[in-house]
């Protein structure tokens, strides 16, 4: 058996009771953490919390060199974790199905997920939210800037009064992960651009935004304000999120100003 | 303190084990299973496993009388419990807005959802998913079949290439619970109905849908197939999800075949 666990959000107390018995019940446990990674716990944190040792996998040795714990998990139950829910990358469905062709038993045991947390901790309603997109570094996608289609995701949006969760990219490599500011700042730029080249566009800066940091921790951060002036602003450890808001229902306004110390200013009138 | 938890997908294994902790240190526990339930847990397990007495409100007592625990939450820690993730339904960030007016510290610790595990049992991605929608049984909407917005929101959803999480209508007070098939069918129906008022719209039978049952248990169904072949099955105990995909990337259209067991001729080709 195969058994896909999320380790959820944070830390290692982010992880699910049933998640943390498949774990405790493994003969063998295999990680990545190059998709997401734990801001909250180490490696050496995870293995002590659970009494393991897990075998951390870089991308090759998942995609290109699974063949040892696909094997062993035709006879044994192996674990593969990852951070947040297990399955939200291309890489953890492919395994799935390789396991699958191979007549291997899997199963899935969900974690929370960032775009739980961006709904429940900003009081913007989950069903309100158009599709996702990440903002990649400039490096990711070897372009300047933003890439158009992160622009046109949020104004699709926009156009049905939806609001865009907009995940920030993460470098696991070099450890670098890109900061709500940063976002703000790039995105205040690109619409600032697009403004200048076409009619009709509102510019960058006044635009309303939420920073989120360090969702699913004790301490999590929820800013709400222009793009402009969280760009100027500091929000501390990743990871960070940034959702584009669309209409605000009256309570979302409210949780806006009220959980996400937005100024009266920067909140375009509920509807 | 009033901190709110999310339970998770099922039964009383699916909360974090933050969320348990929490549960274990507060001096009251409340919970509403109005909005949503485990499938999985009696009020009975829930008790038992966490060694604490639950006080269940119904909505009155939630949204008219929360006075006598937000007063208890200024001096003591109290926890709110619902099932899923909380702060899902406006009811719950409109308590978190009272609490923070009385100057109570709040707090959010995240639950799985069936918006994540929609995406991760059936090998749809996550980013690939439009804004979500509500099935109302014909009771709760006042109306006749399918509400016209639901079919417009898979409409807008599949015009951006994208998939649509159903969420299937709960009737808490009667313990009534809609399926997959019953769902299955009424959306065929709606769209046959359409497609024989207007031009170029194409029959409901032979649509794509992917029926999800009791996500988040040891045990959930996953079946890929057209309404018409879905609304002739069986999928057992509730909860029920539908999702209605919108263009399939090659990784997708296989975890449809080999998850969900989709016949050929149910897909259209992968983009």
């Amino acid at each position: 058996m195969l058994t896909f666990v999320g380790l959820g959000l944070y830390d290692e107390r982010s992880i699910t009771v049933a998640g943390r018995e498949a774990i405790r019940d493994a003969d063998r446990v295999v990680a990545e953490f190059y998709t997401s990674k734990l801001a909250g716990a180490t490696l050496d944190d995870l293995e002590t919390y659970h009494g393991i040792e897990i075998d951390v996998r870089d991308r090759a040795g998942v995609e290109q060199s699974p063949e040892d714990f696909l094997d062993a998990a035709d006879s044994a139950d192996v674990v593969f974790l990852t951070a947040g829910d297990t399955m939200v990358s291309t890489t953890h469905v492919d395994l799935r199905l390789r396991a699958h062709e191979r007549g291997v038993e899997t199963r899935v045991i969900h974690g929370t997920t960032a775009q739980t947390a961006a709904s429940s901790l900003t009081g913007l309603q989950n069903y309100r939210f158009g599709k996702a997109t990440t903002l990649p570094f400039e490096r990711s996608h070897g372009g300047e800037g933003v890439p158009e289609s992160v622009l046109d995701s949020i104004e699709a949006n926009r156009d049905r009064g939806l609001h865009t969760l907009v995940f920030l990219d993460i470098d696991a490599a070099d450890e670098d992960y890109m900061r709500a500011d940063t976002a703000a700042g790039m995105l205040a730029d690109a619409w600032d651009e697009r403004a200048s080249e076409r009619e009709g566009i509102h510019p960058g800066g006044d635009r309303l935004a939420v920073a989120v940091a360090r969702a699913g921790s004790p301490a999590p951060v929820v800013r709400a304000d222009t793009l402009a002036a969280l760009a100027a602003e500091s929000f501390g450890d990743p990871l960070h999120l940034l959702v584009v808001p669309g209409d605000l229902h009256h309570l979302e306004r409210e949780a806006l100003a009220a959980l996400g110390d937005a100024p009266e200013s920067a909140l375009p009138p509920a509807r």
